[in-house]
């Protein structure tokens, strides 16, 4: 597997068009990707109970159309909170974008981000769509810029591996920065392959390499209404199909696939609001793997921690505290506690470090913190930032 | 009832001391609570896995011991995570303290709070329970300020009321601030009361004033290994015994010590690290009050509306989605928000609200949002405090 340039626009018979329409004042804030053929489609959409009307459009779409050729992301805001005239207007994005595809309204998705409880200023959006359509290319950045929010960096990334031979792309971009949680927070990623995939083994594909990428990354905790992770195949690359997780190529691609929406999770911690520290939490010899996640989600989820790192103070009581609170059964008095190669905590509650190894490597940008809980051979990897003065700068004006 | 002055040394038999033993560099750091007649103890203890060896202890004396007389409590060293020694050094506070008052060691009751991992420093605590004795007063002032650790102010409160014409007290006394968190953070609080009351109601009464009030409290979700609520009886007052929640005393009795409860809660909240602001959840219309705490709890943790309110911004989108991710089942488009006495969000999304109002609700130093669910008659008050820039250079470096 190596990289390749042109981001989501980069897998044979995709391309992507990105356009200020006028929903920010000047930035862009309307993408477009657009498929030759039709692609099936996965997705995987926000956990909380408050859905977005882009979201409710989506699952209606992936529910009864077999493929789909369209995608088209507006940010600066989410149509969520909008009731009867957010889901109309979600739905004429899909019916303008079909129109000026010349496609099925069938084969549109839509997908929302910005602040809540608004309604879009859809005439601007339909304008936009229309405008973009003459815009689309083989290059994805203009796509990535146009669905940032409080993003400071375009977040894209593409790959090429092949299955039998046969050379197959996957290509991504996301949007993050505030509200990223464990199970998808704002957090928009939209990915497309050529590769030839069955559409129920592109769903499982999906939803695993979610779980074990974008649900374990986490910025403050909480969980968006916009939320969605919406992968398109369309089969363009001509290997033979995956029709099974049994099928040879099936591990492969579902590796590439990780990679890709791993890579994309990390820039999402990266650009975490007032992030000034990437941190890697690795929960080692759990009993099973969902333990080790959810040890791992409370240290990376608590404030107490990452405003410790932030202050680069090797407050490893606030790390066992968390495991202690996450829910999952273990023996305090086993655990072992790791910052980077420095052993800070062992066996026995015996602490013998020194606080100048300690602090060189929480001085560091990206930090790995192991914990050891000595019951099983189970991991999970999570990923967050540090908490710092800027995130409350951010996010107590965000709306204004 | 009306208030009195005493604090944790106003009812009768009850007196207190605080002082300055050397765990800290100049600031009190030991209290000592004795009741000159055994009373019966209750207790609530923190939920964390981890559990620091004073809670390990006091357990251990509550399952064993009909009675207790004494509490002695150091701040500055949690006594967390510190292994056998940790538990030898909290035998040890409780030896030296039923020896220097001459009373038995079933009848001590221990607690610590502050960093975690580091051992006591025994000498000086045992040093100081010895010095303490003949410090004991009837004023709960001294002993209120040494159980402090990053508190700005002192928590004690104190009333009387009357059972079938008896005067009957209750005091207590709370240290709070960082780590709080519903489910029992680094919260420490102590009450006192000559009332007459059998054990299995006082640990009733106990579980049940504690869940409503600080388990409704919140400062930035964290919680901790030391948490415990100490509730002991004296019966000195006089009253027919409380034998059953039957007794026609019991909800009298319930509503005072409540009241205590809610009062020191509210003042750990408004002591929250950093807070600007007071704010108080009001979840209505609910199903279960189970269900309306939970909700209000997740709008409680929520950093996006705690930094949004500190920002005095009427940000009511992230309050829906706080609910949404709450894990209750509801209907998004029945809720109603309101800020003070203005209403922000009316069923079915309407948004008709004049941001100079909500902006004059938000401006004030305490704080009403209220939720309504509109699917039922219960519900839960919840309160927490903004997210300041103050919260984050707290605790970057609280152990340097």
């Amino acid at each position: 597997m190596h990289d390749i340039a042109g981001g989501i626009a980069a897998p044979t018979g995709f391309t992507s068009a990105g356009i200020h329409c006028g929903v920010k004042k000047a930035k862009k804030d309307l993408s477009l990707v657009y498929s030759s053929s039709p692609a099936t489609g996965a997705a995987v959409f926000t956990t909380n109970k408050v859905q977005a009307a882009p979201v409710l459009v989506d699952r209606s779409q992936l529910d009864r159309s077999p493929s789909f050729r369209a995608i088209l992301i507006n940010s600066g805001n989410a149509n969520a909170c909008t009731g009867d005239r957010g889901m109309e207007d979600a739905w004429a994005m899909v019916r303008t974008t079909a129109s000026a595809l010349s496609i099925k309204e069938a084969e549109v998705l839509v997908s929302s981000t910005g602040v809540i409880g608004q309604y879009l200023p859809i005439e601007k959006i339909l304008a936009g769509a229309v405008q973009a359509v003459p815009l689309l290319e083989k290059e994805g950045t203009a796509a990535a810029e146009a669905i940032r929010t409080t993003d400071t960096f375009t977040k894209e990334t593409a790959v090429e591996f092949t299955l039998g031979g046969v050379p197959v792309r996957i290509g991504g971009m996301a949007k993050g920065s505030g509200m990223i949680a464990p199970n998808m927070a704002t957090m928009l990623a939209f990915v497309t392959t050529d590769a030839k995939i069955d559409r129920d083994v592109l769903q499982h594909t999906t939803r695993l390499a979610s779980d074990r990428s974008f649900n374990r990354i986490s910025v403050d905790g909480d969980t968006s209404t916009n939320d969605m992770v919406l992968v398109l195949a369309n089969g363009m690359a001509g290997n033979t199909p995956i029709d099974s997780v049994d099928h040879p190529f099936y591990k492969p691609f579902y590796h590439a696939l990780e990679e890709v929406l791993i890579r994309l999770s990390k820039m999402i911690v990266m650009d975490g609001e007032g992030a000034t520290k990437f941190i890697e939490i690795r929960m080692t010899g759990a009993a099973t793997e969902a333990g080790a996640a959810q040890a791992a989600r409370a240290v990376a989820n608590s404030n107490l921690v990452k405003t410790a790192i932030h202050g680069e103070d090797a407050n490893w009581g606030r790390i066992l505290a968390a495991v202690g609170y996450s829910g999952i059964d273990f023996d305090p008095a086993a655990v072992e506690i790791q910052f980077g190669d420095v052993p800070i905590l062992r066996r026995n509650y015996v602490i013998d470090f020194s606080e100048e190894q300690a602090k060189a490597v929480l001085m560091r940008k990206e930090i790995i913190i192991t914990v050891n809980l000595h019951q099983g051979t189970a991991s999970a990897v999570f990923w967050t930032c540090d908490l710092s003065k800027e995130y409350v700068t951010i996010n107590a004006n965000y709306r204004t």
